[in-house]
């Protein structure tokens, strides 16, 4: 007679159905857990991927609530997740599921205004700024920084959303219908180029940082990403933000976006997840931010993970509404793939999915992927 | 206002849910494939990794055509579909569907003595071999082959089922009850070891060869793979099956076992589709043999892909009931990772997952394998 025993797979839950969801489900499928996703439809990128959709909004409580009864773990696509009762969950002695990054920790890095403090508390170098949530402190932040500044909400923010530039006073009276709301108010940085840091901490404690990337933006959106990059002051830097993520006990993927100023590297934002910036990691590293994600909240013991080549670049596809399945380059020395999300519909602007090249020289490979981008763009 | 379009998905069918249309699905999802699985139970490998799971039997013509409702690009996960209904479809003018391999190929590598002659006609050497039909011809082939023979079933057989070996006058009593049914006896082949070859022809006649592996069986099964080896037959071998796939316009990734008999290399069967002999692919090629697949049915010109380290080891994980997410070695060197069915019972002698590890040396990845699938086997 044969012995049979039934798989205690572990399961995994996603708070959100995007691709970063989707990315990191099929990263998920090979280690055995099973994928449970979170989101409004059965065509979100990641409820394609997967048997087990649960259809919800990610940010009601009760569907958070619903969804947590068929998972073990828990982790999240976006930093923008309302954490409220996820927040109390942590901190229930009762509860025996593994939610990755702490929700409270989640919820502070919600805040730009808190953001910012805890920079400033690690002595992470940072753009100086000012809260702001009525007329009055917005006109004082027009003083302190000469006329220029750029008004971030406090919350809610993401890709050029809710950010605004100040540059005249014209500017300036347009920004006083936004109030009262709370913002922070940044000096402009005039940077050279923007980079981006990731760091991967697993809740055994060990904790990897990733390749400097430049990471090139257009209308406040990523699109493209080269690396690696090389700069004298990023040592310390890593040094600092290491030290902050150990103290405070942060377990998964985390991004850190960096103005270059020639003078010096300074934070712009802290995304508490896996990052358009790495998505070069599933092609151009042994193990890609999102397995490592995985890791990290499974407490497995990261090593430094190595570049397969020299150097890469990752080409978003923006508003592209066919999949270019059909037409990745690849040649002897550079490797092309392709990585595509799989929305149901495409707008402007909507990132659609990305490529991926390695191989010798960073400026070829971007050159031919914004070449073969050009090529199944509409 | 958004301009919005609907995204023209192409839709991938796969008939079986085993472990090799799961991880199929798992390199059709980046490339904007929608994937849909025809097969018996929702908790099949490759039904938890997509929405888009049918119910039915793989077999049957019924389901068959039903499934075919809803893809535009068919393929096989195993070799022993009935094809009986695809082969009609294949010779329809009418059909936009494209299948691959070619079902009346597919039908013939089915049957031993068809796979045989095929071997045959392209001067591809192959043990000697009779078939067999009745208890007359098994006398014969006891006569031919010395009282030492291995009898297959024609159809049907596979992982050591369907075959039978014949070492002595008692053997060839007990083997006159399977008669008549159709088997081929071929002369017992004493090997020094068994290598595979797996090859990979696009739709657009481009045709490449994977490194050149051996394959250890445990009691018929594949228990574990290393590559690459070196073999001075193996060039010649290699165009003369090279040769055959072009003439006989195979589209699909194929493998070829093989047995190293110091003397010569002889193909001991043909497996029309990815094989357990590739598996290492996923992580010590650039493209992996499931994306191989998929980049041939596409008509993707297919380069050849090179190894990311210079050796490799595929560790097969069998009969075992627990994924072991968080035990896989990791050290500088050594790249090791876990590839897991989500199979819902563990059963002695069940294939259930693998593990891969490429590095510097073949026999320490080996060795280093074998350790860790002990820490976690029951």
């Amino acid at each position: 007679m044969k012995k049979k025993s039934q798989i205690p797979n572990k399961r995994l839950g996603i708070i959100g159905g995007g691709q970063l969801a989707r990315m990191m489900a099929l990263e998920a499928h090979p280690l055995g857990l099973a994928v449970h996703i979170l989101c409004e439809k059965d065509t979100d990128p990641a409820a394609q991927v997967t048997k087990n959709w649960h259809q919800g909004d990610p940010n009601n409580e009760k569907d958070q609530i619903d969804f947590l009864k068929s998972i073990d773990l828990l982790t999240f696509e976006s930093e923008l997740i309302d954490m409220d009762f996820f927040e109390k969950l942590e901190q229930s002695p009762s509860t025996d599921i593994q939610i990755f990054p702490r929700p409270s920790l989640m919820k502070e890095l919600q805040d730009r205004a808190l953001q910012k403090k805890l920079l400033q508390h690690f002595k992470i170098p940072t753009a100086h700024h000012l809260e702001v949530s009525n007329t009055e402190e917005l006109d004082k932040a027009f003083s302190k920084f000469k006329g220029k500044f750029v008004l971030k909400k406090c919350r809610g923010g993401y890709d050029g959303y809710g950010t605004y530039y100040c540059k005249s006073p014209e500017d300036l009276k347009k920004l006083h219908s936004l109030m009262p709301e709370r913002f922070i108010a940044e000096e402009m940085i005039s940077f050279k180029k923007e980079l981006a840091l990731i760091f991967a901490r697993s809740s055994d404690g060990s904790l990897i940082d990733l390749p400097l990337v430049q990471s090139h933006q257009e209308q406040s959106r990523c699109d493209w990403v080269v690396g690696p990059i090389k700069h004298p002051k990023v040592k310390s830097l890593i040094q600092k933000i290491k030290k902050a993520l150990a103290k405070l006990n942060y377990v998964g993927v985390i991004a850190f976006e960096i103005f270059d100023t020639e003078k010096e590297l300074l934070i712009n934002e802290i995304a508490p997840r896996v990052h358009n910036s790495g998505h070069y990691s599933q092609d151009a590293l042994k193990v890609s931010q999102f397995l490592l994600h995985l890791q990290c909240g499974l407490g497995i013991p990261l090593q430094k993970t190595e570049l397969i080549h020299p150097a890469f670049a990752m080409i978003n596809l923006i508003g592209q509404s066919t999949p270019p399945t059909e037409s990745i380059s690849l040649s002897r020395d550079i490797q092309g793939s392709l990585h595509w999300y799989g929305k149901a519909e495409s707008r402007k602007g909507r990132k659609m999915g990305h490529l991926n090249y390695s191989g010798q020289n960073m400026k070829k490979l971007l050159q031919l992927g914004l070449k073969e981008r050009k090529k199944f763009q509409l």
